[in-house]
């Protein structure tokens, strides 16, 4: 047990109205204090930390000078809002931080009115404070929105799409492009080559130069703020033209943890007349903690640790993680195959191209956040001879929807989908929560949609989409370490839409798709130990189903039913659709899908998750009891 | 019956091969004839004119200087393709185009291996280039991806991330940016007007200075081809900023209808060392055909016209368009209700915005092809208590569907959803289809999901999402005109979730989601005159169901069929899984659902669409017949 932080100041500010109070003076301090307030809540919860870190003084600055809630603050993504949820009203409860019935990780309208907007996603937030901005010009009363969007955010398609349409908000949006040059993995691109130009190119200017450059680009007079710091001042308007080409006053950049320069800018831009704004500003991620400044990724997403040594409580060895396996697979299968290539759209840790980035550095491919780009750029490696694997998160490849539909799936070209963390995934939440991909895949023609059981299946699955020249073909797997099964040496080429039967019985059938296996296979035991001979399947495909297990089951039992880790529309549906397309539910079959439940589900425990969503064994043994119970006359029976 | 234009040089050539045999000095006669001939054909079938007649020029130089088709050769959306089809081996087809069994109206990798890469949507060819650039840099065998975008297409997101991505392909990649200022509608935003300030501020250079500009920027002596053209030259390298930040060196603006500027800019940057190249081209769309450049969208899509005149055959009155009926209910109801607003996505006449815009300019925001960023905005608009329509065609919702999941859904803001082209939509084809948005909406948590059956149900849905503030509702409609009901005055709130019964029968249900319900209707005639009374309901909600209402008719009916014009995992999934859920087919009820192939339909006329897709009233009987027949042993029986 670490002892709190002293920080006096600090609790004095409940909300940004009292932070209002302060003397400018007294910034310095509140900031050092939020830190050390961040970092002990860090500590005691885990989560991102150098996002946060990395953003105490800007945060500070924005509430300090903008009218929020009035003016809505968006944060983009939403990792670096901690010390923002400290400072409006949040702090009593900054130790709940992504625990079930606790703080969000992200941003979220229903915790607090300084939450316009929630994100988790990235580079949504220029769009959204375009909406505020439009929509209070509209009815005529005063609010800005404020864009606070980091420079890997800036990647995104519609990032750009939104300072496309900007102009229009005139000094009603704020963009603040918060470069730290490192937003999950190294940044990539040109964009990010040009920002890189333009702050290693910039010069110290002296402040009135600077103020008489702001003033001529803005048309104003009023950077008078500005000649008080002459002596801070540094480096800005030195670049921006691609940003003043879109239609924005550039600032920039700026030191991003000096609030000598921050505070005079921000009300400039406050004050101002024209718009809308880019402030650039420069920081560094895990600012203010050493063990963060010296990691690689400035820890970004954390496991609790000890504030004082910086380490991370590790977890247990146990299995290994579904990415790494996956991303070890695909190395070694490219041992032997040059066509094989892997693109990952920023996660290269997450979704273990890292790993085969490490053997194969000619063939993996970050395209930064552009999910879009990477589904269509595998499409033409596809259609050219290549075997790409494009591997993004089952949440994240809805942003690429279209692609996977208008480049792959119509054109029926071979891109191989890896998707991680698809069902739940703890402590992100909702926003993360893979539910949707074998519902938005399976119904797509041309697409065939795997799910893997436990680690082994994985290695297979990855072995028959390299092999599968077909078309389009997309397996998924959980967040999180494997179920302890050995990985064969030799892997196995699956045939396509034949699943296996993993337990023979005769009364109840169990057709799982997916890493719940074991919870059915939990289940089955359960039922037999109640004299309920039952069959277990692992289907391993969504699509195409393998129809004859299908009917065979169906034929042969009282009882059937589908789980899944996804929402309505998957597994569950294909199979009551092909059931009742042949009549085999006319006769009295009894058939039940048990799948995610019809709500978004909040951060927890996955154990506790998995009990809110149904999906554990007590609750596959209650289906299938309440509908052994269910009489004739289609009226389920009071318990026996 | 017009006369065959005249066109003895372009009959010498078949293919590019042939094309690269003739001297340069022939290229604009060869050129008039191409135009001349796509004039023609089009004239004979519709299409899209004024994209093709713009490029004519383009088209011709790109193939005769360039390798295809070992070079991949990718026409960003497709529209201006049919002069390449033309010079591609499809002459002899090309009065084809958009008929069923004909041509594409797009790129089409089945058609010809000078389709690498088929096309329809917007905005992916720098991708998919990229792709066949990397794929043959990494197989080491020659091939360049050439991309030839158009400035609307440039709007949107993955565009510009792939443009952050493209300085990895070195000299393998050439851009051309066909800048004609008018995709479907005006141009919109920052970019748009960028591009203009590019063009107008061109001056017209010398080439001398113009080749040591180029020399000097791509660090190559070779560009000795412009000096010959000297007189010819003007305006290039004059700016091009932006694109060079993100990497590119480029070459423009030039005049993309002058063979002798054309020519020998596209051989430099062939020989070029250096890389990528984007290549900023001005062009006039509808060059050539006078009532193409005198109409306001230069003939973007059109019906058979008469050659000499310029007349489109018109299509006799009838009922309104549902845009219309769309756009002009959202206008009248935007009188009383400030708060209605209203968005497309570069498709103001497509989706009837244009009609709303009208009557409430400051409420219409065009955001140009930037459906994701569209959505996000709507999300902002609706947090902050305006009442917004995104109106956006199904197929193109694809685009946006991470923000309606992450930013509408998850945060149920109230976004009212209008999708258009819900449904096959005849000539343009699957690539246009709208498949797949009841499935891949309704499977979402907090979402309303609605399709109209006719014109009056979809003034009716207008109003009902315009008073529903509780979350995100949508409301899907088809291409074409209505079915010529009357729309009332005094419009009606329909009630969340329920369904209304259209006719009453007790032996067979019809439930039918959306504007089938005509079919659904004849079919019950049929039924009934073979005996079997019929009960038709129009469900109106996909989602939330009327559970009501189908246990009703579950109960009392001996086979119930749903229809609707989606994919699998729509209404009928939705209604299986209820039905199983509740038990209420354990005893013997014959469920079936008809819905849209799992194939993706060709273009065709749409009544033979429909019949392929087995969703015309004969087969809706043939499905209740069907179902009749099936025994208690779940064996269909013979037919009697």
């Amino acid at each position: 047990m670490t002892t709190r932080p002293d920080t006096p100041l600090l609790d004095t500010v409940d909300t940004p109205a009292d932070l209002r109070k302060l003397d400018k003076s007294q910034l310095r301090q509140l900031s050092d204090e939020l830190r050390a307030e961040m970092i002990d809540a860090v500590g005691t919860t885990g989560g991102h930390l150098g996002s946060g870190l990395g953003v105490v003084e800007l945060t500070a600055a924005i509430h300090y000078v903008f009218d929020t809630p009035t003016d809505k603050l968006v944060w983009d993504v939403g990792h670096q809002c901690y010390p923002h949820k400290i400072l409006t009203g949040r702090r009593d409860r900054i130790r709940t931080l992504r625990q079930g019935g606790g703080l969000s990780g992200f941003t979220k309208r229903a915790e607090s009115e300084y939450d316009p907007f929630g994100a988790a996603h990235s580079s949504t937030s220029i769009s959204a404070a375009l909406g505020f901005a439009m929509a209070n010009k509209m009815q005529g009363r005063p609010g800005r929105g404020i864009a606070v969007i980091g420079d890997g955010a800036m990647s995104a398609g519609m990032a750009y799409e939104a300072m496309n349409n900007a102009e229009q908000a005139g000094n009603r949006l704020v963009v603040i492009l918060n470069d730290n040059d490192m937003s999950i993995a190294p940044p990539v691109g040109g964009l990010s080559a040009y920002l890189a130009r333009m702050v290693s190119s910039s010069e110290y200017l002296g402040l009135r130069s600077m103020a008489s450059k702001i003033a001529r680009k803005m048309g104003r007079r009023v950077w008078g703020g500005l000649e008080k710091a002459e002596e801070y001042a540094r480096g800005m308007v030195t670049g921006g033209t691609m940003f003043e080409e879109l239609g924005f006053y550039y600032v920039g950049p700026i030191d991003g943890h000096n609030l000598d320069h921050l505070i005079p800018v921000l009300e400039n831009v406050r004050d101002s007349e024209q718009g809308p704004v880019l402030i650039h500003v420069v920081t560094q991620k895990g600012k203010g903690y050493a063990p963060a400044e010296n990691s690689a990724d400035k820890y970004h997403g954390v496991a609790k640790f000890d504030v004082v040594t910086g380490e991370q409580k590790k977890s247990s060895g146990g299995p290994p993680a579904y990415q790494n396996v996956f991303g070890e697979t695909l190395a070694k299968l490219a041992n032997d195959d040059p066509r094989i290539c892997a693109i990952t759209a920023a996660m290269p840790s997450g979704t273990g191209v890292d790993k085969f980035a490490k053997a194969h550095p000619d063939k993996a491919f970050d395209v930064g956040i552009a999910e879009q780009h990477g589904v269509t750029f595998a499409a033409g490696l596809a259609a050219e001879g290549m075997r790409p694997f494009a591997a993004i998160y089952s949440t994240f490849l809805q942003r690429a929807y279209d692609q996977v539909v208008h480049d792959v799936a119509i054109q029926n070209l071979p891109v191989r989908f890896a998707i991680d963390r698809a069902g739940l995934v703890g402590a992100d939440g909702c926003t993360h929560a893979g539910s949707f991909d074998i519902t938005y895949l399976a119904t797509l023609p041309n697409m065939v949609v795997m799910a893997a059981a436990d680690e082994a299946e994985l290695a297979h699955m990855t072995y028959t989409a390299a092999e599968y020249d077909e078309g389009p073909i997309a397996f998924r797997y959980p967040r999180g370490a494997g179920v302890g099964v050995k990985i064969p040496e030799k892997l196995e080429k699956l045939e396509i839409g034949k699943g296996r039967i993993v337990r023979e019985g005769t009364k109840v059938a169990i057709l799982s798709l997916g890493a719940r296996l074991e919870e059915a296979k939990k289940a089955a035991d359960q039922l037999e130990a109640k004299g309920l001979s039952t069959t277990v399947a692992d289907m391993r495909f969504a699509k195409p189903l393998d129809t004859a297990l299908i009917e065979k089951l169906m034929r042969s039992h009282e009882v059937v039913v589908t789980v899944e880790e996804g929402a309505i529309g998957g597994l569950g549906a294909h199979v009551l659709t092909f059931a009742s397309d042949e009549g085999l539910t006319d006769s009295g079959l009894k058939v039940r899908t048990m799948r995610l439940p019809d709500i978004f589900q909040d951060q927890d425990d996955p154990a506790k998750q998995y009990d809110e969503a149904g999906l554990n064994a007590p609750q596959i043994v209650d289906t299938v009891l309440g509908a052994l119970r269910h009489n004739s006359a289609g009226v389920e029976e009071a318990r026996a």
